[in-house]
């Protein structure tokens, strides 16, 4: 098979792989289990790396496009509806639709920002500078806690945000899944009920649920949890932790106000429960913001960020921040379960930020971030979307069009080759919902103008059935 | 306080300060209590960096030398018995008594090498390789099964030691222990029971007690678990899995022979049970070897390895290789879990096996151990300590004095400053046991020597009561 690989081209090899092998498959009309070239042959067809080869087979399986032989070698797989992943159920759906896109597809509806927007050339710097000045990063096991000199940046971060903590109450983790991972595994049993936000993050609560853990839904609203519904299921489970994301959420962009901090708060402390506050997209403000672990809460808040939506998800560093007796436990069942996190990393990241790179790079993030999310609320407002609250930052926006069924709109979306994210991913259950995560950073697109456009209450349902010849 | 800090001596900062205040404790003889000079004040005093003053305090909460206060600070720590950690209870024990060593105490009783030992100047190359040619490596998620590049490094080498595998059932971990952490939750419920080898490995002891495992002991003989007493825990119990270290067992340094992989092999298939065979020191032989996973096993084997051992501990890079259907299981909990594991760290040891660089290294490491543990076999066998059996490679010899009862020699051993393994950290219920691990990488040392002379069956009872002032 000849895939005109151009090595010239600005885009990846990987990405013209598989960009070639699914058009091959969808012009070829080969039936689902078609067997594929080998990752040998392929690659000496094309002088290609194997490695590439196999990369972007991979892809394709994490995709549902190939599926693995039984024996060596990859076959066509089965049709699916829309865009889920069938070899990997679950946490691994979001991966599977975002982390690569066939044929370029626009990631409209993905969970962090486009690779073109990270600068590679601070953390470069950072890596070379760790590599030169300390031996012990590259060879020794970190402390149970995690690197000092990191932990004291994050302490002078955390009091910046007035969150009032200490050294010892402060410990690394390999991001924020790992994080609560962690604290799953410390403070929950199976058959333990907790409260989730819906709408929300899916694979929490597939972490959840593989825990065995009860979920209890409270809606979000703009302003947060519903605090009427929360009173009622409180009253009725007793539930042992609220998990939240205060700021900027995810899928909604909506922040926490005040009086519902506060409500939640002094609900904590009556009915006693702990509350799970992640905030991985807490450095994009561009406005004040309300923090549940920035007000006095007497050790019932745990605060839960990482570096990955902002600086890097290659390098795995987050952390959390807890009562001492809380932390102790978690450091534990940190060691236990993986020797610790890695000290080169957290030596980078210390890097970036005691020399001030992060802080500069997030004011950047910020602004660019503001100006797209200002641009997409007024073409949605004049494409009559209803949007569910203008964010005050980060970088979603929960959305759905003002007349078209959203069935019509992911068949359009596909014809324009933009991948969506629909709103049974942030239910627990995968209820159905008219609702789609919008992430401001893809929204420019002229792709993406297009599918607004063509949502919008001007556009007859006669008219995109024409256009996507259904 | 002032605690002389020299800064052209070779000794690290942290470890000067380590040394200072113990020295402080020892010689003032101040009662458990007594508070440290807040971290600021030290560090003004001395013109440290306060991140150096928080890890060495850090070092000696772990050690047990220290206790955090309630409120912010440091006290001194009511004696513990021997260098027992007591803050973090467990896992840390290990990390606690060798991550650093007051007063540059000899790490014999070490489960790994030397920081002198490692080679620098190979993993800084590949590092700014990797950052000069591999953006996506700063950046991305990596794969659900990990980087494609290093996984197909790690099929060659697997295919080289005649493990017959394949690409997609292999999957990368942050480390062994995660390996075997991910394995315990993937396929073991609480209630269940396992079969482990005593003595073992104390981390996956707790690992498993953890998750609420029961644990039925086999001895290990000089030839692998003892095949009688496992078949008749095999009969009472039917345990799920048989956790296993086929080359240069952790702590006594013995390898499998051919006659009883057989015989396991006959058992997993007739008792149907799942063998986890991991090989963290199995690229540090110097022999032929026998490995469970280089044997036909009909999918009953599972291979963990890492290069924590060899290349480095702070990358936290290690694999797993499983049947399809297994990895499938273990891919979905490792994203849900943690998002994937480090694409730089990985990317990092890929180039380090693809260049030659690693081969050449673990060839020299293998000579050097191989050299030091013929030296030590022969000093122990000339003060008549008996060796549980001459190892064939790595690191570990397990041995016991001809004469001196433990406690003479844990006391000794404190005077010479030489950190010992009791054998008690090697048995799941901290059972008494004369015997210790030696770590050959530290046993040219002439604290070691004079230790293992000391505790020969020349020197009389007394002669020891006397020179341990007891």
């Amino acid at each position: 098979m000849d895939l005109g690989i151009d090595r010239q081209a600005h885009v990846p090899v990987v990405q013209q792989i598989v960009s070639a092998v699914v058009q091959w498959i969808r012009e070829s009309g080969v039936s689902p289990g078609t067997r594929l070239p080998s990752i040998r042959q392929l690659a000496l067809d094309n002088l290609l790396s194997q490695s590439s080869v196999i990369e972007a087979y991979e892809r394709m399986v994490a995709q549902g496009l190939l599926a693995p032989r039984q024996g060596p070698g990859f076959v066509v797989a089965q049709p699916t509806t829309s865009h889920e992943c069938n070899w990997y159920e679950g946490a691994e759906r979001e991966w599977g639709v975002f982390a690569d896109n066939p044929l370029g597809e626009l990631k409209l509806g993905c969970g962090w920002l486009p690779d073109a927007w990270r600068e590679s050339d601070d953390i470069s710097y950072a890596i070379r500078e760790v590599t030169r000045t300390d031996t012990a990063g590259l060879f020794n096991y970190s402390t149970p806690l995690g690197l000092p000199a990191l932990r004291e940046q994050l302490l002078k971060r955390l009091t910046q945000i007035r969150i009032d903590t200490r050294l010892d109450q402060i410990m690394t983790t390999a991001g924020a899944s790992h994080a609560q991972d962690l604290l799953i595994r410390t403070l929950l049993k199976a058959g333990d009920s907790v409260v989730v936000e819906t709408p929300g993050y899916g694979s929490l609560y597939r972490q959840l649920a593989f825990h065995g853990v009860q979920l209890l839904e409270v809606p979000r609203t703009r302003g947060g949890p519903d605090i009427p519904a929360l009173e009622a299921l409180l009253l009725a489970h007793r539930p042992k932790c609220l998990f939240i994301q205060s700021l900027y959420h995810n899928p909604t962009g909506t922040s926490l106000c005040r009086t519902v901090a506060e409500r939640l708060l002094e609900l904590a402390h009556r009915e006693n429960f702990l509350i799970i506050e992640e905030d991985v997209y807490g450095d994009l403000q561009h406005a004040s913001c309300v923090r549940l672990s920035a007000l006095p809460h007497d050790d019932r808040v745990i605060y839960v960020a990482s570096f990955s939506k902002t600086l890097s998800s290659a390098l795995r560093v987050g952390y959390l921040c807890a009562s001492k007796a809380i932390i102790t436990q978690l450091a534990s069942l940190k060691t236990l379960t993986g020797f610790g996190t890695s000290r080169f990393a957290e030596a980078v990241v210390a890097t970036l930020l005691a020399n001030g790179t992060y802080r500069k790079w997030v004011q950047r993030l910020r602004k660019r971030l503001g100006t797209e999310m200002t641009a997409t609320l007024q073409v949605l407002e004049d494409e009559e979307w209803e949007v569910f609250a203008a964010p005050a930052g980060g970088m979603f926006l929960w959305a759905r069009p003002g007349a078209a069924p959203s069935t019509l709109l992911q068949a359009y979306a596909r014809q324009l080759e933009v991948l969506v994210s629909p709103g049974q991913l942030f239910s627990p259950s995968g209820e159905h919902s008219e609702w789609l995560r919008i992430n401001v950073a893809y929204a420019a697109d002229p792709r993406a103008l297009a599918l607004f456009r063509a949502m919008g209450p001007a556009r007859s349902t006669s008219t995109i059935l024409k256009a996507t010849s259904m």
